[in-house]
This record gives C-alpha cells, structure tokens and sequence, in this order.
C-alpha cells in the first residue's frame, strides 16, 4: 500500500519532492533533535491523487491521516477535543518550492464547545481560549467551508459598539463567548448545518481545502512567474499548535541567520512578547530586535543562537526560521534557506565559501542567475516607494526602475533630455523610429506588444528599463496623454516604472543606482571557471557591444545589421534602396550605404578587442523600413524626389498579409545579392582595416532564415566569392566564416544538408518558436492569457525554450549537423539566450555558446556554471 | 574509366536516364534491326559533368566523343569534311523525359568549304548542296556561336531583291553560293574570326550548345511546370544526317500508331515528299496524309507500317515515329510513346488490354491522373482557339475553359446570370463574401492570391474554372473595369479563361462541354480494384458533396464548417457572435447558428450515404466574418444595432500582425468553448437524425492547428461530455470519433503525445507546409518566382508536398502516432490531397486515405492505383 502520510519523526530533508520544503525541513530538525511541536505530512502524491480522484481525499489517505493523528496525540500527549488538555494543531501548505502566501493555512485546528473548555482550564485563561475560538471559527468557515469572513467581523463590530470599546482586546472572555455563540449561529443560518464540532472531520475538511489552494488563480499565477510545474502539487503540514500569546513568558518571532540585506553574518530578525504570528505580521504592535532578547532571555537566546548556528551548518546555507515561545519553552516552527537581496546573496555565497562551509561550486548554486538583475540596474528606493501607488501593471520587458517625466515621441524625449530632464517614453509600441528617444529615456513604457517585442527587445539590449504591454494604459499619442481607469497623465507629468516587476506608479519614486561590488567580480570569476558554454552578447552597435564586453561577453552572437539602418542619417538611403526600381539605382543606394556599415563594424570590431563577431545579414521585410502615414509619405516622396502616388504603390506593394512569413531574411538577398554584396564588403573591409591596425577580428557571417540548402548555397557563393575578392585585391590574409541561423522549422529538419554549407549554426528561437507553434509573438499575447488560466501551458514559450517541441528540433538539428560537420559551432541567439533554463538547456544539447542581450551577459554566465556544476560536459 | 558515350548499336531502351528518350529508343531501333541512320549518343552523366567542371567538356569526353565519331563513319562508310562524300550530322538534344522544343538542335553538321562540295557532287544537285550550307552556317552560328540569325536572314533578303524574287527557292546555285560568302564574311566580321571548318570543332562546340540549352530559361519554366528535375540533365544524339529533300523519291513525316485525338486504331500521320523536317513544321506546304504513301509506294507504305506495328508491340504503347525517306530507301529518326488527349488515353489504354497487350495494371499506368481533368471539364474548342490571342497568363489555378462577360462584383454576377448570361467574375481577389457570385460564374479571374487562395480553393471545389494572380491584370474594381498592358476590359466585355494553362484571353471563345465516356467508368473501375489509399472529398455543402460522391469519393474528409457562415442568411448571426462582450450574448448568438449547422450536417451526410465525414470545428481567424470598410462596419452596425464605434472598436481589436499565426482553429474553441459545444450539438444532432430515418453516420470531429496536447484534450472532453448527453438523452445508440489535423509542426513533433487522445490524423499539408518553410501562401508568390528562375526551389511546394521537409515530419507523425496508437487512421486533407505526386507519397508513408477537392476525386483514384501499382503495400 503506497505510504501517503509521515510523521515528523520519519522523515528527513532528502524527502523534499514528497514532503515539501516545510514539512521536510520539520522532520529534518525533529531528527536533529531540536525542539518542534510534533505533527505529521501529508505529502504532495496525496495531493496528485486527490486532483486525480476528482478532487476527493479517499479512504487509504483518510485512514492513514488519521492513523498519523492518534500516533501524534501519543507523542504529544494530547486528545482532540479533550475537555482537559484538548490537542489543537496548525494546518499549513508547504510546497516543493517556497510559494509564500499563496496557499492556505488553517491555525487552531481541534477547537470545539469541548474543547474551548479544556484550553481555558488548561491556560487558565478562558478570555485566550474564547478568542481562539472566534478566530478558528472565522477561519475556518472563510478558507474551508467558503462563507465570508465579513459575515463574522459584522458580529464582532455589532459587540464592541455594543460594549462602547475600540478595540478587540478590550472585550472580556464572557463578550467573547457571546461572539462564539453568535458565530456559529451565523455558520449554520449560512450553511444549513452546524458548524463541524468533531476535529477530524474539521481535520479532513482543512486538508482538502489546502489541497484546493494549490489550484486557486493566485497560486497558479506565481507558479508561472516562478516556473513552478503544476504537476508538483503541495503537501500538507498537521502540526501541534503552540501558544506566544500564553502571557508574558510567551512570544513569537523569525529570524535570518545573516542579514538578508545585505548578507552580513549577525543573527538578523524580530520578536514579541504575548503574541501570535499574526500579530508580527499585522504591525499593530513593534516587534523588538531579535538581540533584544538576549537581555529578556539569556538562556533561551543562548539556545536559539545555538539551533541557529547548528541548522546553518547543517543546512549551508542562511537560514529563515520561525519560533514560538510558550510558556517560556523554545518551539521551532519552521526552518528554510532564506529569500535575500542579490547584494545579500552574493555576499553569502562568498563568506559561506570564505568560511570553509561550501565549494565555490556550491556557492554559485546558492545565487540564482536571475538575481543577478537587480545588481545591475537602478532600483527604487525603498524609502520613497514606501507610499508610491501601483496605477498599473505589465510586462516586466526589462528590468531596472526609473522615474521621470511622461513623453509621448522620441523627438520630445529627445529635446527634454537635452535639458537634463529624466524622461519616461510613453508609446502604444514602439518601433525602430523610436530608437533615439529610448537611448535618452530612463524608461520606456508601452501599452501594447509582449516579451519579444521591438520595445522590450531594444530595451533590454540597451539596459533601459521597459513596462511592455500594459493593457490598461491606454495611450494617446497625438494628444500627448494617457489615460489609467480614466485617470490622465499629461506630458511633463512625473511616472515611474519598475522593468522587474512591470509596476507602474504614477508619481515620482526616488530611485538608486546600481552597485556592482567586489563580490560580483568574484563570483563572476568562479562561474567562469567553472562553465562550459561560451557567453556572447546581440549587439548592433558599438555602444551595446562596449557595455556587453565589459559584463565579460566573449563576442557577438548575434549583429543585427538592419538596426544600423534606422538611424535619422541612414534611413534615407536605406528607402532610397528599397523603392529603387533598377539594379542601377539599388546600387546606387547601396554605395551609399556601404561606408556606413563598414564604420559601424570597424566599431563593433574594436569593442569586441578579437573576440568573434557574427553579423546577421539584413533579415526584416522591407516595409519596415518605410512610412505608412499619408503626411509620412508625402513627405518622404518630396525629399526622394519622386511623386507621392510612386512611392505609395511601392508601399503598398510591400504590403504582406503575414509578414513574419512574407519576404525577409535570406529571401530578400536571393531577390536581391547585391545587398549580400555589399554587406559582405563592408564585413569584410572593416575587418581587413582593423586587422591592418592590429586587431585580430575573424568575422562570422550570418545569414538568415536559411529554410533550403540552396538558398544558403548561393548566397554563400556570392558572399565568399565577393569576400575572396577583397581580399586578395588587398593582398592580405583573412579568416572568415559563413553560417547560418536554424529558425525555420525545414532547416532543423534538413540541418545535415544545411551543415554541408555551414561553418556554424545559429538557433534563432524567437522564429524557431513561433513556426514550430505557429503563432507568432505578435498575435499570440491575446490569447496565451487564456493558456495559462485552463493551465495549457505552464509559461511563455518566448520566454523559457519549450524542451519539448522547439527543443526537440534543434536537438535534432544539433545531431543532424555534428553528423556531418563534427565541429560545427552552435550558438543561440534568440532571447532565450539570456534565460538560465533555456540557457541550461542549451548546455545540456551541446551547444558551443549562447547570445544575449548586454545586461543579461552576467545572468548567462551563472547559468551556464549551473548548468555545467549540475549536469558536466 | 567511366563510359560517357555510347554507339546506338550499344545501347538499347532500358538505357532510358543515361541515354535520354531519344537516344535509348535509337538503341533500341537499332537492335530490333530497323533503319536508323547510325550515330550515338552523349550520355546525361556527361551532361552533369559538364555542369560539374564548370560548363566545360573534359578531355575525357571530348576523346570519347571522338572515338564514337570514327566508329561512327566507319560503319556509314562516310568521313567528316570529305570533299566526295562527306559525314553530315544532326546535333540533338534528349533528356529522360520529352522536352518537345525546348532545347537546341543542330542540323547538316559537318558541312564546310570542302564538304560543301562533296555534297553537291554526291547528290548531283549543287543548289540543294550550297542551301544546306547556308542553312547550317545560320543555326550553327545562331543556336552555338550566338550571332543572331537577323544578321543572315538580312544577306539572303538583299540577294532576293537584287534577283527581283520572292522565294528563297527561285534563288539558284550560284545565288546560293554567293550568300553563303556573304554568310561567312558576315560571322567574321561579327566574331573576329573564321568560321569553324573543322567539323570536329564544330561537333564539340554544338554538343556543348545542347548542354548549355538545358539551363535556358525556356527548358527551366517547362520542367518546372512538368515537375522534371534539374539534376537530370539531357543528353546529346549525333546521328547521321539523312535527307529527305533529295527529289522525288524523297521525303519526310510524322506518323502515330494510333490517332492521338481519339485513340482509334489506325496509322495516323502525314508526310511530304522533298521535304526536310522542317517544312512540314513550318506549313508553307500542306502534307498528304499518311495512308496516301500507300498508293505512292506501296512497298515503302508496307515496310513503315510494319515497322509501326513492330514498335507498337514492342513498347506496348501508341508510337510517335518520325521518318525521312532517302531516294527511296526508309529511314527511321525517332520514336516515342505519343502524346494524346485524354480521351485517347483512356481507349488506348482499354484497348491495349482488350488487344491482350497490356494487364490492367499497365494499362492504368499509361493514363495520367492530371490528364482526366480534361475530361471533367469544358474545353476550348479547338477551331475557335486557333485565332484567339492571350492577353494575360496567370495561375492555372481551378480546370477547364470558360468564356463570358466580365463583371467586378459578386451582386452584378448574380443579377447577370439570372438573365441567363454567362459572367466570369474578375475580382483584385476573392472572399468569402464572393462566393454567391463564383457559384453563378462560369469562370473566375483574380489579380491576386496563389493556387490556394480563397479563389482558387473554393473555384476547384466547385470545379469552376479558375485563373488566379495574374499580376499584370490591374482591376478596378470601383470603376468596373480591368486594364492589360494598358488596354482596357469594361463590364459586360467578353473574356476568356484557360484554368487549366492560366491563360487569359480577351475575347470570346467558343467551349465545348466535358464528356464522360463508358472508357472513363472502366479505368475507374480498375483504378479502384488497385488501390488500397481510399478517397475522400472536401466538401463543405450537401451540393459539393454529391459531385463528389458522383465522382467516386469515399466519405468527407475535410468540411470546413466555417464556410457555411458566408452565406448571407447566416452571417449576421456569426457577426453576433463574434462581437458579444459575454457569454451569454455569445450563447445567444450560437443558439441562432445551431440549427442552421444541423441542418447543413444533415445534408452532407444524407448526401454521403453512410461513407464517414469528417467536421472540421471553426477554424479561421474571426476578424474574416467582418467588413473592414467604413461603409460595411457603419451598416453592419446599424444592422446589429449597436454603435459604429463600437462595432469598429471590435473589428480593431480582433486586427492581427499575422492572422496565419493568430487566433485560430484550436485556439478559438479554448478562448469561447461554447462554439465547440454548438458544433458539438450539430453534428451529433444530426447523425441522430439522419440515423433515426436509417443513416449509418458515423461522424469524425476534427479539431484543427492543435500545437499541444492539452489544447486537443481540453476541448474533447467538452465533446466527449457534449455528445455523450446527447446519446444518453435520445436514448440511441451512435460512434463518433475525435481526431485532430495534424498541421503544426509541434502537433507532428510531439504526435505520439498527440495519438493518446486523437483517434485519427488528418494532415493539413497546406498549413504545415507554411509553418516548415515559414513563408504563407498568400505572402510567397513575390519571391517564390525568383526560386524558381534561380533554381532554388523545382515547384511549388504548395502544389506538391515537400517530402524532404514536409514529409520528414509527415512520416515522423505517422510513425509516431502509429507506435502509440496502431490503428489511428491517417489522412490528408490539404490541397495536396489532389496531386498525383502527392497522392504517392502519402501512400508510401502509409496513410489511409486522402481528401480532395470533388473534381480531383476521379485524378486521386487514379493516383492511387498508380501509386499501389508502383509500390505495393
């Protein structure tokens, strides 16, 4: 019979998956010897089962719970429902990972008229055990019977106004009996039938109402930002309750074996006397510093500080624990690694590695890439965001805070930056146009797109914090305004945004800058040392490609060629090009162009000091380059110097139905090779100039959206026989490499043909995904929604590489290529690149490097060391 | 060494891809011991090396080449430039399959200042000597040396005119001989150099000039539209030159064994006497028809038909001969299994067997499925063909010939046809609003769209003539008119269209209607007996599905329920639909569709006959049910009775970047699945009902662009629980099934996944070709031609499914699906469904049946015979 029920005294910290974090670590300190109220788990396959059973708890897991039950009433020596010394218990959820406040928690558990009776005589204190009872009924009946807490506190009101006091404390034990009675009257005028009086059934009510939690919105909410698979489910946590609100040698408290600030090594946290839990967390009362105890205490801090230090040993790792004090006797209610800052984090692992309790290779296990964020861009002030109000949410596009004055164009952005004013630019999305008025922003926000779009893309690589896609926000541009539920916010008025959270408040917040402290480096140097995957960054210009290199980038995964072209002195040839309606005048254009891009990648050359670059060659449908307003028209045929209706119908002719799959990458030089030609003089001039100048640089070209062998064939040919050219005429020697991305589902298919023309491979995942899904990133904002809530998907395929589907391409891809090309490189350069998941997965198929944005080269770096610590090449 | 080429006598008709057509059958011919002027043949493996090293012939080759030369003028007892009697060959290309004209031939090689003389002396006859000469310099400097063949034809005007004559044949020797003087000085004077005297050069360079052919831009558009590859290659015939126009007791002809037109048994052809091949092309005199050679010479007549005879039986198939008769003795130049029509190659074929010569199997091999669409739908008639002029080509996109007046609007094609005149509807392109008019239209014009737009899908599917993107048709639909190179068609004009060639004429022309013969039910009948793929038609109306059955279809194997809601009675109730801001709403507008969906179930399948059909459930975006001009959104909304702003706010948020990769299929039942449970209701509904009149319907839900498991287990269990009450409720007992398309990558990826709820797989090649390749059908017209001309895709894979890619995942998905579920049935129901190739390959990988639109039925039966026949299972 499979055992779905542990006592604490039979399981340890190793039974995590089964037990959850809470209910493991209770066994784990049970074994340890230290004090815990007894209890037992019910663990997370009874939750599996009951989600399978059609949400019921059947009579193999009853029984055993109750089984469990009586052996803990031996243990403790108590009895449910006794009239004398009545065994009351905690109910609490406790989830593989740590999913705080999500779930349900039921305290007290065990009450009834008996009972009430016995806890009175037993505390001699009847007013305690009547409020206790108050309490359990009100949570009770809201969280496991569903009737609404506000059905009670009308009742409680209705006594303290009849009693003329203020506060709950002032009633006395026969007011508050009153209360009870008055409550489970309310109960059963709700429910039809009296509230439950016999403590098991209450017992077996509150395990299935804690099971339900783990389905409730909130929860499954935080599980997709977490990552955290439905199919875990929780466990559930039977424990003997004790009392910190016994009276003066009583209390409650949590503390941090260091601080979870700022990582310092000092017992860290705060108590009360006469107090429960609950009573911490609402504030009305000011807990103590934990150090204070110590004078209020000695003993007891003394054996507090000793557990503390024994399970941050035991644990290596900072601790997070919770403590009740009853009737002056130390009780342990929960231990776990604690949450802490990235500064914190950093400064842990360190000292933890310092301290002769970890490897450097555990240590970078205890910092999570992610974190690493926070480091590297301004945050808000703590302070000032104390009273700031959230007018909105969305998308956390690219982390960092930022305050500043609402802008409605780049070109206004522009002009109040030059004055010194921080902006914020406000756009219904952005597109390449903006790219000046979000290199002066502070911040960026928009109203539609989602993870991948042109704004959050841009503004990641650029380390500019961005709010994508805040639906709620609704824009006006041309009025230079937005509306938040029908409030206005003026140009010039002041908003901030958090690019980690997607928070938007409409007022100033105070922020900070980022701090990157010796402890970075260090960590930084042992992730290094540790990793198998080379980090790359995307970069299109020389700006991003400094600061990537600066956070330890070993290249350029991905140069998209097309971003140079946006620029306010460049588009004009770029439009010249495309409306051209003979080779002549698409060359002409060209020529133009060329010495452009040349200079744009002798700066990128310089910046990346010898370390690959790869250049992508120019892959968005053209029309993008192009206006769509008729005054933008207008006035670009007049500068053009061709006539309004001219340029229209080239426009229009541009028009695609669906332009992720019309005429772009690899497609536009096959229509066109002269733009394949003076890409590859301009990569490979800029190289040969550099190089003359003592640089090392070995291009890597990269051509998209290869779905054919003989797409890539040709354009290589052309590529490197205009390459060869070149090089010769200058008489010197060059390396170079032409290669390809695999986007297109055909070439991950076919990607052993592909592999006979290409030096590498590069897996665009953003394109990957959306082919092999068929959805594009675009569209599929409006209603992925609806895949999470029916728990379709677990979480964003653009943003964590779906194993499964895309992965099982480029896995396939990967081997069709090795097969044929044994020393193929691999890379990723979608956005997946700068995930840790994605990014261990990459590891896992045998990729040589992955590509990401700037600020994210750091958070690639940890991930990969993860990656290779947990899973070595 | 590798044999690159062979002597007729060496070869035989087995040798087919290495010597070509031509050259094998000239083997062949010569082992039978028939009259073939000798020489041998330039093998195609020669050809690719040609292309190989660079379009140069290797020593190698050229030494073989010679070699056979002199064996050759061994066994004609003739030397090359002898000046008594030379050896004078014809230079021919021949590829694997018949290109009829498409690549470059050269005759009288061998012909030079000495040879020249030899002839004349040898036939006694200087003028015929001097013309050949004269001729010889013109192609060979046309067709090999590119000097245009203006520059001679100038020549030989001015010495017409200088003699005061008009034919070239009142022109004598001495004339001749002049003009060729004039010949050479001019290719001299244009090349900088002499005329090639030496035959040997002459002969490398014209095989050269056949290699080179094969890449014209003529040969690459035939055998794109043929289907024939690239990497074949032709190869090169030298045969002996005989002539035909030596006198009297010479001649030249074509004959066939059987009439082309209608099959009928007897020699079928015609000859000319003194006459070179070419003459009886260029039709300046009128040949006498074969049987006439019998009273001409009788013995001559005896042994050629003999000969045709012998050939006929030896190839068991209707011969194409070509023959010249030298001073009376017979030469044999080629023969080939003849081109026919449709209806020949149905008697040819039953005749065969009834003649004993073929089993059936054979019989049905020589009938090619494209073919039978002749025989479906009305054709030109060819006299009123001969005058009529192509204005415009386009899409051959839906079969048959139709002629009518042009009308620019659905409304005017239905008022027009009312009054019994016959319309063909010209639109920029078609949609769904169009389709009362494409019913009523003989035939249909689009400026825009590929061969599967909305056009050309619904036009095949009514087998209505079709012509689609013909680019340089510029419509005014507004203005009523259309324009072609600037020359304009009003309404009311008429015009006429070719479906079946993509013509477009701009006049009437004369059709005749489609005949069915008792031949057509015979080979059907065969083609049933050999097939084990089943056919299935897609049919969305109780009017298509009855074609279909008709024609033989064995159950529906894609009803697109969607197109049931164009039609005006029902629209507006779907325009509800899709606007309602709640369920309820949205339930209400449902409820108005139910009964309209039952009704048309009802009749698909009273019209199958218990033959299962498969419903596909909603599957187009929503934006394509609502106008989206200001107009139509203003009315509709009155109409609806809500406001314009409201209505357009909708129709704006329903907007998508990629609607091929938007908020579709699938997609729409998780976000509303009330649709999923009315289609649910109509289609188990009415197989209750068709059941209780003593129906065997078994209906087949398929749920289409399922990417995910979960998506196709989410809205079966709301079928399974919809349909199950239903049964239960009307107490009757009925099978349903529920499958899915298979059509996203990540469906095909993950089939096996996919199998544990899909009952069957219906592939839907159209989509998933677009996802593998990721270009849409409606965006890679533009660029899809330069694939062609640059020879980076053979044909359009939307006309024939990619096996490499596409079929990788295909069989991926078949094998997959198989291992979970054995018994799965598979099918195809994109438009691939209808293409022979096709059809073969989904019968190699196994699949169980494919869909077509109704008019291909008749083809895929045929296709899958052959495709049994070929590879049985």
């Amino acid at each position: 019979m499979a055992k779905y029920v542990y006592l604490f005294k039979d399981g340890d910290a190793s039974m995590r998956n089964l037990l959850g974090g809470k209910g493991a670590n209770l066994c784990e300190m049970t074994k340890l010897g230290m004090p815990v109220p007894q209890g037992f788990t019910v663990s997370t396959e009874a939750c599996s089962k009951y989600y399978e059973d059609g949400r019921r708890i059947n009579e193999e897991i009853e029984s055993q719970i109750h089984n469990a039950l009586a052996e803990t009433e031996k243990i403790v020596g108590k009895k449910f429902g006794d009239n004398k010394n009545p065994f009351l218990v905690s109910v609490r959820s406790g989830a593989r990972a740590s999913m705080p406040g999500m779930m349900d928690t039921i305290l007290n558990l065990g009450l009834n008229d008996v009972a009430v009776e016995g806890l009175a005589k037993l505390t001699n204190n009847p007013r305690f055990a009547y409020d206790s009872y108050r309490r359990f009924i009100q949570m009770f009946s809201d969280v496991v019977m569903e009737v609404e807490k506000s059905n009670f506190e009308a009742i409680l009101e209705h006594k303290k106004e009849e009693k003329g006091v203020e506060l709950d404390t002032d009633l006395d034990a026969d007011d508050l009996k009153a209360v009870v009675a008055g409550y489970l009257a309310k109960y059963k005028k709700i429910k039809g039938e009296e509230f439950p009086q016999d403590p098991t059934v209450q017992l077996i009510e509150s395990v299935k109402a804690v099971f339900r939690s783990w389905d409730n919105p909130r929860a499954n909410t935080y599980r997709r930002l977490n990552n955290i698979p439905y199919e875990w489910g929780t466990a559930v946590n039977i424990q003997a309750m004790v009392f910190g609100n016994m009276g003066e040698d009583s209390g409650t408290g949590v503390a941090f074996t260091r601080d979870p600030s700022t990582g310092e090594r000092k017992l860290y946290g705060e108590y009360l006397f006469n107090a429960q839990g609950e009573d911490v967390v609402a504030g009305i009362r000011t807990p103590k510093p934990i150090s204070d105890l110590e004078k209020d205490n000695k003993a007891l801090y003394d054996q507090f500080v000793d557990i503390a230090n024994r399970l941050e040993e035991h644990y290596k790792d900072m601790q997070d624990m919770e403590f009740t004090i009853e009737k002056g006797k130390l009780y342990m209610l929960q231990t776990r690694n604690g949450k802490r800052t990235a500064q914190a984090a950093l400064k842990i692992a360190i000292d933890l590695v310092k301290e002769g309790k970890l490897t450097e290779k555990q240590a970078l296990l205890k910092v999570e890439p992610k974190q690493l964020d926070q480091l590297l861009h301004p945050q808000f002030d703590a302070e000032s965001l104390k009273n700031a109000k959230v007018i909105a949410t969305g998308l956390n596009a690219s982390p960092g805070a930022a305050t500043g004055v609402a802008v409605f164009t780049a070109e206004r952005a522009a002009e109040l930056a030059k004055t010194g004013k921080p902006v914020i630019l406000v756009r219904q999305e952005t597109s390449p146009e903006d790219i000046e008025g979000m290199v002066v922003a502070k911040g960026v926000l928009t109203a539609r797109g989602g993870m991948t779009s042109h704004a959050a893309v841009v503004a990641r690589g650029m380390g500019t914090c961005c709010v994508a896609g805040a639906g709620t926000v609704k824009v006006n541009e041309e009025g230079k305004f937005f509306t938040v539920e029908g409030k206005r916010y003026n140009e010039g008025d002041f908003i901030s945004l958090d690019g980690s959270t997607g928070k938007i408040y409409g007022e100033k917040v105070k922020t900070v800058d980022a701090t990157v402290s010796g402890d970075f480096a260090t960590l930084m140097a042992w992730a290094d040392k540790y990793r198998s995957l080379k980090v790359r960054t995307n970069a299109d210009n020389p700006r991003d490609a400094k600061v990537a290199y600066g956070f330890g980038a070993e290249g350029i995964g991905l140069c998209r060629t097309e971003h140079m072209f946006f620029e306010a002195d460049r588009i004009p040839a770029m439009r010249e090009m495309i409306v051209s309606k003979t080779l002549e005048e698409r060359q002409h254009a060209l020529n133009k162009l060329l010495p452009m891009q040349r200079q744009d990648f002798i700066g990128l050359y310089e910046e990346m000091h010898g370390y690959p670059v790869t250049i992508r060659y120019l892959d968005p449908p053209l029309h993008e380059f192009l206006p769509t307003e008729k005054d933008d028209i207008e006035a670009l045929a007049k500068e053009m110097g061709i006539t309004f209706d001219e340029l229209n119908s080239t426009v229009n002719s541009l028009h695609e139905t669906n332009p992720m799959l019309g005429h772009r990458g690899v497609r536009l030089s096959i229509t066109y090779p002269e733009i394949a030609v003076m890409q590859t003089r301009a990569v490979i001039e800029a190289a040969i100039e550099v190089n003359r100048r003592g640089g090392k640089v070995v291009p890597e070209i990269m051509i998209p959206l290869v779905g054919e062998i003989k797409e890539l064939k040709m354009i290589k040919d052309i590529v490197v026989e205009t390459a060869d050219k070149i090089i010769k005429d200058n008489k010197v020697e060059l390396t170079y490499h032409v290669g390809t991305m695999i986007e297109i589902p055909r070439a991950a298919l076919l990607a052993d043909e592909i592999a006979t023309e290409a030096e590498f491979f590069s897996f665009g995942t953003n394109d990957l995904t959306q082919m092999t899904f068929g959805f594009s990133r675009d569209d599929a904002g409006k209603f992925l929604a609806d895949y999470y809530a029916k728990k379709i998907f677990a979480n964003d395929p653009f943003a964590h590489v779906d194993t499964k589907g895309v992965g099982k391409l480029m896995k396939m891809a990967v081997e069709l290529g090795q097969k044929v090309r044994p020393d193929i490189k691999l890379g990723i350069c979608g956005e997946h690149g700068g995930d840790p998941e994605s990014v261990e997965f990459c590891h896992a198929i045998g990729l040589s490097y992955v590509s990401c944005s700037p600020f994210r080269v750091p958070i690639a770096r940890l991930a990969a060391a993860h990656a290779n610590i947990k899973n070595p090449r």
